[in-house]
């Protein structure tokens, strides 16, 4: 089902009839024939597939999982390397590699079949550690057990994140070579062994064949997006993330104690590292008038644009009273007395100076009298564009400079990520949305997400438009007893349909028309 | 030898005319009195017991460690308290009892041979717990060991803190009895078993007694006061301490995370307990100027009276260049710039504002992003004549009531300890001062220490003049090797020469001309 220009204008024409497919204000007319593709023999052959291929597919994640692949232990992660390895060369991609760096391994696979359009998709294949006694069953076992409120589901560590779905996403490729012998896509797949860890090196895996990449048409992620009620967030991009840590020690301020902490009665002769940090914090912001008090700190910040104001509009007004969820139990206020909808904007356009961490001293149960020698602060600073990570860094460090505190130890975590962000218009982002539609899914589309991901790197850093979607659910990622929903709960999809919806979304971006960057990134 | 009035005169006018003891010009004339004394033959007799007795004295030393007694663990506490009830029955005590209280108990015991003059005495008798592979001597077997740069020492739990020198001066007390058949004081004994645990019930064990230990003529600690290098620092009192913890919580706040912490990219539209906990300290003080900006905080502190003027001179001039020992090396300048002078000025005089700890949110290595739900910070203020802590403690609170911090959960740890002071001219101290200088020890007297004990149920409860004094070393309290020497390095006095001063100590006491609080307290 390779349709011409000419058959897709005669699709598109009665989908810009309908009426239907516009309700959310914020699907293109193309959508029509999305539908039409959807809805196609093709497509649901592949589903029936699927369908009767269950067993199999459930148990080959089940395999996966049992491969234990921590990245904080270096436990198996060559192995599942190997087995992504094994994976991509059973799908035929014409090339494969594990890619070195200078931590734990990266592996690239490329599927060519010279289709027009090439996907850039990302899979991480390290885990979180676990703790077993607290696991209700055994996370390297996989077992199917039954939790409520689902009739089924897989437990095991990476049953959600993210090794289950990414064997969902290569179970659904298998079926679409079974029925048609090749996919609808070319495919550039990048993986990270060291997500867990903050992806330190992973520009390292994507730097070999930035050259390619570039030349994919959009970047994809297929995992489960559902929440236990059915509901979907979807953001068109993410904040970036500048995390610091900040030590004041008396050694390199030559005042106070300067080797270990000292009895704090001398504190009547003796300048405090700790007190000193707190001086330099309050520099930084005053959070009764919630303002960041670096000079120039907002400075890039560039206004939201005509789309993301219709985005805030559609998504205020269709989910009025709904747009934070359980989270809203943990909140009494929003800060100077928000109503939801102004929460919901500045939480999508605003900067942010917030403190993670802090601590100095004795922190036991009960007393002891030490005036201690260092004192410290974790500090993460969300960026909306146009901030970027070493711009605003360079802006903090010249201002603890100015205002005398050059003698803090800062220190950056990780390279942190930069800002990302996809036009609602792409038609990646478009082929998704068909595809909840579907589905019968509305979801709450955000101009962005508030927090930070590496998708800047494709999207910044390689040109590439990015869209995150898929229905069913699995849940407490980084906890235990994580688990993936087998059979559902009449809310989330289940198995089945969240691997058929994997089909249909690749099908619904490969046959839509484009140019790739046309509608603007 | 008891002298009259008569006997005392004619002494003290010789030493009126001497020139050596007044070396230090602190000393009064009666000390020329208290060296006949102590060159008597009856202490002689006494000294001559303790010589011969060495082998028996450190073995019930020995004995008294091997009983463990770790508040903390409750661990042996109440085998402990028996204990010491058997030892003060076979000096005769004519009262002796277990003190309950809310907590571990107490022991009380009074000594009463109708002598002219009564002596209270603080024993505590717990310990602190140990890690016993830390320990190069297993920390329950007291074994006596070499350790450089002593011959021979004690190594075990209590060694010094203070189940060794309490068992010390129980020898001596047998000593003097053997020789004598009496003490030349009555005695009250009052013992801790909480004292490693801040001493939360002690009041309860003094309450009871309170009535007869305000008959006494002085507070007595004779626990062994030489450094490594036979140095001693004598203080004729003790700051007050206040201890707070105070934190900041978003539920009381009704701002910010209520009962957990959240996504820290939701500080964009939620306030953060953290900072408002550095906005309520920075209220609390100035660093820049060290200037606490309670209001009236300052308000009560009495200008240094003359006699403390006068030992500051004598300490700065004497001890010039010496007045801050090891902790040298851990300080690079005084606060402002101070000179030792100053700072042993500033150290005396001053009332304080420390932080000892401060914590929120994620502290561990590398990054985590969370806006934390609470934050808190421990300090301690410490007080000088006349700031009570009660007092104090209020002003803070007002403030913070006053500056819209009044959601602050403040709580005070332990009941913390009142200022104390003593006059030089005391004759306790003078009879402890009359030893230092018979061993040929100029003491570092300070007004007071920069530190607190519970010295002030004593002196300000109940109305007694205190005096710490004793030769000898022991050290590592708290630490594992706790050890008290036996055989010194040259510098310090050895077991047996610590046990003769605190024959001394009593006899120079008991002898001394008084009428109890002439001198002022």
């Amino acid at each position: 089902m390779h349709l011409n220009r000419k058959e897709f204008l005669s699709l598109s024409g009665r989908a810009a009839a309908g009426a239907a497919l516009g309700a959310w204000g914020l699907l293109l007319p193309e959508a029509a024939f999305a539908k039409e593709v959807l809805d196609s023999p093709e497509v649901r052959k592949v589903h029936e597939i699927i369908m009767r291929s269950k067993a199999d597919h459930i148990r080959k994640v089940q395999d996966d999982l049992k491969q234990p692949s921590v990245s904080s232990w270096n436990m198996g992660i060559l192995e599942m390397a190997e087995r992504m390895l094994a994976h991509f060369k059973a799908i035929d991609c014409k090339e494969t590699a594990i890619v070195k760096t200078d931590g734990l391994p990266g592996v690239w696979a490329w599927y060519d079949v010279g289709a027009p359009k090439t996907v850039s998709i990302y899979m991480m294949y390290d885990t979180q550690p676990w703790d077993e006694k607290r696991w209700s069953s055994p996370p390297l076992e996989a077992r199917l057990v039954k939790m409520d409120p689902f009739q089924q589901v897989v437990m095991a560590r990476g049953a959600i994140n993210d090794k289950g779905p990414n064997r969902m996403f290569l179970n659904a490729l298998e079926a679409i070579i079974e029925a048609h012998g090749r996919l609808p896509v070319n495919i550039m797949f990048t993986c990270d062994g060291e997500e867990e860890q903050g992806s330190p090196h992973f520009h390292q895996v994507l730097e070999p064949y930035a050259d390619r990449l570039r030349r994919a048409n959009a970047h994809l992620s297929t995992g489960l997006q559902q929440d236990p009620e059915g509901n979907i967030q979807m953001g068109l991009g993410g904040k970036g993330i500048l995390y610091l840590e900040i030590e004041a020690h008396g050694a390199r301020w030559g005042r106070g104690p300067q080797k270990r902490p000292i009895h704090s009665s001398r504190k009547a002769i003796l300048d405090s590292p700790v007190w000193r940090l707190i001086e330099a914090l309050k520099t930084l912001y005053d959070p009764a008038a919630d303002k960041i008090l670096v000079p120039g700190y907002y400075d890039a910040i560039r206004p939201p644009n005509a789309e993301e104001k219709e985005l805030m509009g559609v998504l205020t007004s269709r989910f009025k009273g709904r747009l934070f969820g359980s989270e809203r139990e943990n909140v009494k206020a929003w800060m100077n007395g928000w109503s939801e909808a102004e929460a919901a904007w500045h939480l999508t356009f605003d900067t942010t100076l917030n403190i993670d961490g802090l601590w100095s001293g004795y922190t036991g149960p009960g007393s002891a009298t030490i005036l201690p020698e260092k004192a410290a602060v974790k500090i993460d600073s969300r960026l909306v564009p146009d901030q970027e990570i070493a711009v605003q860094k360079r802006l903090i460090l010249d201002h603890l400079n100015a205002k005398g505190f050059g003698d803090l130890d800062v220190r950056q975590h990780g390279g942190g990520d930069e800002w990302s962000q996809t036009s609602v218009k792409q038609p990646v982002v478009q082929a998704v949305l068909s595809v909840y539609k579907k589905y019968g899914i509305e979801p709450q589309i955000w101009p962005r997400r508030a927090g930070s991901s590496p998708e800047g790197q494709y999207t910044r850093g390689l040109g590439l438009p990015a869209a995150r979607g898929g229905i069913g659910h699995g849940g407490r990622a980084h906890s235990d007893d994580e688990y993936l929903v087998i059979e559902g709960n009449g809310k989330v999809a289940d198995f089945v349909k969240a691997e058929q919806a994997m089909v249909d979304t690749l099908y619904a971006y490969a046959h839509w028309p484009e140019t790739r960057g046309a509608a603007g990134a």
